[in-house]
């Protein structure tokens, strides 16, 4: 195994979370997971890999969407336990909703109250059927 | 328990991971996890509370070195598990090393090879040492 994998901790199950944000605007896109086999695969062909974890399977993001990530720069946090990908992601839309990004609910507060509620905030961009019928075709 | 807090999936351990980035600049400044009661007490006062899986204890970020984080906006992705704070961090300092942030080993060739390596390309702001003497003071 090469050093600069050793580096890398794995926790218990053999994965390690992955932060996913635009190269160019900083935008936080996604959270997800790797293994070892997903995170070589990454470097090598910098191309965003995941683990799937529902899926228990590797998960070559946009291989159905089309919508690949393109990886401009790996870093890895001082605890050597989150691995961060800057990207270029393909078609603009990193969320399986069809929106730019997974993280679209917001905790607002109700107008007249103290209550609290998650609100959709971001568009979507393309209806979520359309983007994965493409990769039928 | 509210509907909102309802709405958040924490994982078999009852945490949630947490991804931490400027709300201004958008940089990433670290990822943490959150229990239930962090994320309460962080709703409740607006300031970043984490769950510490090392010290087995609720993590309240800046208690000892006055970085504490002002939150801007929560977030929550699309599968609900997990969360997106954008804050405000006092000091400027988010990183026990005393950077800005944790992100500061970025992957690289070494040059005229095709080896691999991780090199520290972020500035320490300020001595960790001095950074936590100050909170005994």
């Amino acid at each position: 195994m090469s050093a600069w994998v050793k580096k890398v901790h794995f926790d218990d199950n053999g994965l390690i979370p992955v932060v996913v944000q635009d190269y160019q605007t900083n935008r936080l896109l996604m959270m997800a997971w790797m293994n070892h086999e997903a995170l070589l695969e990454t470097v090598k062909n910098r191309i965003g890999v995941y683990w799937s974890r529902s899926r228990k399977k590797l998960w070559r993001k946009g291989e159905e969407s089309g919508h690949t990530q393109i990886v401009h720069e790996i870093r890895l946090d001082c605890d050597q336990d989150v691995i961060l990908l800057k990207v270029e992601q393909v078609g603009g839309i990193a969320c399986h909703t069809g929106r730019e990004n997974c993280f679209y609910l917001r905790l607002d507060t109700v107008e007249g109250t103290d209550e609290l509620q998650w609100n959709e905030v971001d568009p979507v961009l393309k209806d979520p059927e359309t983007i994965y019928q493409q990769s039928h075709e």
